[in-house]
């Protein structure tokens, strides 16, 4: 089993994103999806896992930015 | 069978790109791998899809860009 963080923020090209992202994967990976705009507490893990615009897909410790989303440092105004 | 593209032009933001996402796919993916730096006679069909820069998941009609490679003009010179 691969777990799998995707961060998004809610937004047309992020949610966009998920459904087609998502809908790909194989069912051995685990994926946790976390809306930054609705947890902000977890941005700050995020950003240490390197994520530097949303939305992006976190898989065993590398990040994987998808299209061109929201910079995360919009996301903390 | 969903069918994919996977444009990439062998830099190692691709292929690193290319292995973990690859490799999370479900199996009723079928992806086909296309390295635009060596068969540059289809960048016309990725530019068509919608492709901006590389590397890129082509799904249905709809494109993910993954992560910051190069730009598809920067493949033509």
């Amino acid at each position: 089993m691969t777990k799998a963080v995707f961060y998004h923020a809610g937004c047309p090209v992020c949610v966009s994103a998920e459904q087609q992202l998502l809908g790909l994967l194989s069912q051995d990976v685990q994926v946790d999806v976390v809306h930054l705009g609705e947890k902000p507490a977890r941005i700050a893990e995020a950003e240490k896992a390197g994520v530097q615009s949303v939305p992006a897909l976190v898989v065993d410790g590398q990040v994987l930015h998808i299209n061109y989303g929201a910079a995360l440092a919009d996301l903390k105004a």
